[in-house]
């Protein structure tokens, strides 16, 4: 999907057909912007179970869009999440190895991704928060979020693992921001890249 | 497993427990490295089908700690995987983004993955090469290695779709460079870092 030579476009027309094909009729009801989304994810994991645990709030798309739209900035809980959201024109971030982080996590012992999010409200983030590894990170804007100060417009709460992860995303699904959650304990940095970029390019061709 | 604080270790070590108790009985008879790659592996994806997919040539672990031990790089197909490979004292590189690949790309009508795995072999890389992306990029090592263009010491191959990686990892398998990979179209960057990330510890562990 991120293909720039003619064998790479290739492969990943073939790829979506494939996927179309494997869970066509899973996804029928939605927008296209939702099947495109969750296309991405199961041609970047090949993993079809996935179109059965994607659970998308009424608003996600239309949120994530117009926060896009609006070039506010992409906050990621890890690097690998960062490096694998591609052709956005605004701002993505990660604070994870911020010496402030490291401060914030160590006064407060809490994780550095938890610390992460605690410093983007602090220096007075607006825009998309995406989670592809850490609940730690999601349970801390969440939090946030209820106290009034973290000005998320939709979150991408997709933490991969058998701790934590499955309750973390339940909870954001029960919370009135916008998102996108993964049930059970799958997710991850894929599934999260696959989510941004679907969106990143919805909003292109919407422009 | 990155875990830099308290509460980061000890959602880390309660993880590592419910892998074991997943996949206990199906890694018995592996060595000790080769039981925290796969441990790792479906402690990064919570997908315990894994342990099933995963397959070690014999002189893979071996080859792979003498490298990393002598210091050697570790190249990745994307800046994904490379952002993933964290604790690595040695260079960990990724060619995709540079000039001339994009330049050998065109050229020759391959993909820029395929491209940056010639470039190496062009600059004299030598090491490990870990491709948690593009079916191309592993071909494109395999035809170097095969002419002896390509002094590379293991290969993680764990390419993920539907479209080629099976079939590549298969050519993989079948050749004589130690090497794991995962059968089928699953696998991608956090099984690829999972796999690395284990072999530094493992590595660090045994100096």
């Amino acid at each position: 999907m991120g293909a720039s030579t003619k064998q790479g476009h290739e492969i990943a027309e073939k790829s979506r057909e494939i996927v179309k094909s494997l869970i066509g009729d899973k996804i029928e009801g939605l927008s296209p912007g939702e099947q495109d989304i969750i296309e991405r994810i199961v041609h970047s994991t090949a993993d079809p179970e996935y179109a059965d645990l994607v659970a998308i709030s009424p608003t996600f798309l239309e949120e994530s869009l117009k926060s896009l739209k609006n070039g506010e900035d992409i906050l990621t809980d890890i690097n690998m999440v960062k490096a694998g959201i591609t052709q956005y024109d605004g701002n993505v971030e990660c604070f994870i190895k911020n010496e402030e982080v490291i401060n914030i996590a160590k006064k407060n012992k809490i994780t550095r991704a938890a610390a992460a999010i605690q410093y983007a409200s602090n220096i007075g983030f607006e825009g998309i928060i995406a989670i592809g590894n850490a609940p730690t990170a999601l349970y801390k804007a969440i939090d946030l979020f209820e106290r009034d100060e973290l000005d998320v417009k939709s979150i991408v709460g997709v933490p991969v693992g058998f701790v934590g992860a499955a309750d973390s995303k339940e909870a954001l699904q029960k919370n009135k921001i916008p998102n996108i959650i993964i049930k059970g304990p799958k997710g991850g940095t894929p599934v999260c890249c696959a989510i941004m970029n679907s969106l990143i390019q919805t909003m292109k061709k919407n422009k």
